[in-house]
């Protein structure tokens, strides 16, 4: 296996170390989350009130029903072991499930705060275990009013990636491209991209992760309502310069993304991060147009259209992939 | 039809790209807004949340109505499947209509979780109904709560932007100028403008877009209790530089601005877009004072105002619309 | 009257424009706000918010009650407009305010959901008025917990500003120095002062306002446990250097402030805004220390020492007010 | 006692003054907070809000009881002193405690607004007063809803410092080094360290503090996903250079840490501090690895290993504690 060309600077690891073991899964999950887990850490009421807003709204739903129903059966059995002649208005009956099902019934107009008042507490105790509940009730409300608008209004992004990175024609050489689009209808503006690689190496028989920066075409843009095409140059400045890439499974990398931008709805700056696998990498291939014109002069942009690509033959110059260091100092000038 | 002369520097698309086809509308729309229709998306909460809290208070109230008497109807019917015998206290009577406003009653006495209890719920299944209907109702309102702040507190800014932009004497010779106010008691800060013309052209037989940044006489003010004045001098640098003002009607062309500035109220950065078109470009003519000192001392800002200009004879001079370079660059250095 | 010299670099406005008319107040009010006043703004409901978020609590309390108890009042009479006998269970009786009270007490019992059901509604038209009330009070308390949260996380800072602004002993010369603390137990970091004079000058028979940004022996500090004393050093860069301090009185000159810091609470960016004239310049005067330190090793800072200064002679050198020009090279030096 | 050598560049002050009194404690507590008293603020509901914001959770709950209890109290004795027969359906009775029981009843019932109606106002002032007490309760939940949301959404970060500071062997010299790790779930990137030494020194016979920022290895990081070990190199820029480590207990010394990162869950810059005094000092030492993998390829980091150091013998070497600057001097070109 040819060793990748240590003339292009590496780069300082971006906060995962240079000694991960060799049986690490990949650095950055799909959905941009690290495979790190914490220990030690303990109870955090902050902990559990992150994962309440970041989880799915099916878990969220099952998770607040089931405080909900857990806090009324105990309260339910509160007032049981209270009695229910405490309980005035209750239609009398016998056995466990007929007073259980009176007894919530009761906690649950007491919980809602609805009341009432058929059922309504008349014993001290029970009448006392009942304003509790009222308030535990409102205390939830609360609680549930607070998550709603936290899952709600939680600064975050959701952009679609194209499923490939394509090795594709670029001036008389390669480069790598990927796109992406906001799937949300949310502005986004001053987006900054960063692009990076990883693999592993044996280096004096140790296993080292090395990282290199990926040069851009273009790092940002100012607004984004349409796709972008993030594109990497495979000139004699890229990692990927000397590689013969149709043997590109054989290295263990990992590119590495990292998006920026400002959320005008929010008024937030957002991030998101993803990362392609060889096997994700599509060597000769062009994408096709992502956006199209309707007769009334509307941009249509279809988030499926992103994935879309047609195949060109792939040919590595002898020279490494790219010769166009020069065409690309002009293009820099003309950026500048 | 004259080109636009291609001496001063081209910028980089600022993220709409260059490939438009001819019949595509304007860039960006006079709210702010981009012509862009995302497909593919799919159903997402958060679209819809955005939604809702982007959309007018007649729609936002028609919404929540419509919501929460929808909820309602659907219980009532409920209630009515159960058998109304099951709700105590109700008025018996005949009739779909008569059953269904009674149905109806206890819903939403349940659902506000008033309960007076004239009418209450006693089987099983009615009591257990309501008392997810009194869950449903607590969530709504909690749903409403977090909107109604999401409305109120989203970080946004409200400017008001002259109708036109002016052809104006300045110096010894011209100048783009428009005016901006801010309709809102908030106090903004660190204003930036940023102005830009893009126009199509055919090159090379297809048509494509071309950006310019216009220079601006002054980039920032650190307060904004008044309005401000954005002026584009049309001196050799700038793309209007050879252009006769008095065709520019033939010309698609658009001015795009694009404001950021820091609310104070909200602490936080705020952008706003706009953009005019030739036929908003009047040329000759000069802005009227914008404000006016009371009695007491204090100065009278009428949005109204803003937009009213004196005509004054345009000509264009030999060389140009400005020969005045040697005049800006003094100007320049006084402002370093 | 002595002209201020012009030997020093005048700024450009911040926003505020050269040409106010003669009688025209302050520049910026002790409370940080601007005298101008917004006209042909029309409603606005975010307008309305902001004021509701920025009022005094007693306003608030009193707006939020009269908000209330118009809903009731008129939701009262149309309750007597449809007829008392449509409220089950209230005491029969005569007279209008009977009635009143009675339909009012009904009123309030729906609007807050408490709904005793001692009175309830029977008729169809009171059941659905009922509903509609109930409601509305479920939206008014939405709201009010909105406005509630709203004022309390609105990102602001509090600074006490020493009454005066001292020309005190500063190396072999004088300075102006005045002194703020942080009136919130929120810590206060990265704290930035930016000090600019303005004055009125008739220049060629027109009144002129003019600007000169002060410099500040240092500009920013890290952290803001205690008080910080801003030093402008009237030294040869100073506006104030050629004047005699004791004709201050005769300018119609502004001192205006502006402090940035980041609220570690909020993690939010906030700004004050003051100003000194001239009446609140004391000439020849040195601060007393403004905090103490107490047995326990605690540091006391008392917000009525701020204010604390000992009167020193003042006597204007013949060159100016300072001539340390050489030993400020050297303090910056240090400061980079 | 040796004096700190002053060939190193001294630091301005990061707001503390230097003229703290020797009883004075340490500058900023382990929790990041100073120790200083703010007196003659006057009551201000931000202060109280902010306190039970930050609060803990045991202190939040017992303040929130003690309010909803003592406001319920006090409405119960204003319906005992209006009159129990006001209050329709209560237990007739005698003796305060069986008429102050019925009114708390009542008073919760009002108060939660659950209302079942069993106990219900009959008079007008009753009424009235209960109107009142519903109202109160409302806002009450409002206030308490925001809090909630308050306390969960305030934007901080929980860091795990590693207990002691080490002076570990680096290259062919000694460090400090200490490590930290993120608590919490939420994503953490850009963190930024700075490091700052503070100690008291008699100046001419005044006790003065002086201020050293000490150099990094490294200043920041992207992405914190593991443990950082911040590394301060003792080489010839360092303050701690010709001090013999071994007497550092001699010295009233105080490594002040400041971090700062941006969590990605609140989309907000976030900020930490910490402090070292010399007995945390550990000379001679050297972390064991802070986190391991799993065999599902998950990476393991437990806080309690954060802690974890073995021993190494320490000798200062005769130059000072380090002779590296050649060698660092590269490592810096390379981190460039």
């Amino acid at each position: 296996m040819k060793k990748f060309r240590t003339r292009v600077k590496e780069t300082l690891d971006p906060g995962f170390g240079t000694r991960y073991q060799q049986d690490a899964k990949r650095l950055i999950n799909k959905d941009g989350t690290f495979n790190v887990i914490r220990k030690g850490v303990g109870f955090s009421s902050r902990n559990v009130y992150q994962d309440l807003i970041k989880m799915s709204w099916t878990r969220f739903f099952f998770a607040t029903m089931l405080l909900i129903f857990s806090l009324n059966t105990i309260f339910s059995l509160i007032y049981m072991g209270i009695g229910m002649e405490d309980i005035e208005g209750e239609i009398r009956g016998q056995g466990f499930f007929h007073n259980f099902s009176q007894a919530f019934y009761f906690s649950f107009q007491t919980f809602t705060t609805v009341g009432y008042g058929r059922l309504s507490p008349v014993g001290d105790l029970s009448s006392f275990v009942a304003a509790i509940e009222a308030m535990v009730g409102l205390m939830c409300f609360a609680l549930v009013t607070g998550l709603l608008y936290g899952r709600f209004s939680r600064p975050n992004i959701s952009l679609e990636y194209s499923k490939n990175v394509l090795v594709s024609p670029y001036k008389d050489g390669w480069a790598l491209m990927f796109r992406i689009a906001n799937r949300r209808q949310s502005l986004l503006m001053n987006m900054k991209a960063s692009v990076s690689l990883t693999f592993k190496e044996a280096t004096n028989g140790e296993m080292m992760r090395r990282y290199f920066v990926l040069n851009l075409e273009r790092k940002n843009i100012l607004f984004f309502p349409l796709s972008w095409t993030i594109v990497h140059p495979i000139d004699s400045e890229s990692p990927f310069y000397e590689i013969d890439l149709n043997t590109i499974n054989d290295y263990d990398l990992e590119i590495m993304i990292q998006m920026e931008g400002f959320d005008e709805t929010f008024g937030n700056v957002v991030h998101s991060r993803y990362s392609y696998l060889p096997s994700e990498i599509e060597i000769g291939a062009k994408f096709q147009p992502a956006f199209k014109t309707d007769k009334k002069g509307n941009v249509i942009l279809d988030m499926d259209d992103l994935h879309i690509f047609d195949k060109v033959p792939y040919q590595q110059s002898e020279m490494g992939n790219q010769k166009l260091n020069a065409d690309r100092n002009i293009e820099n000038q003309k950026e500048k």
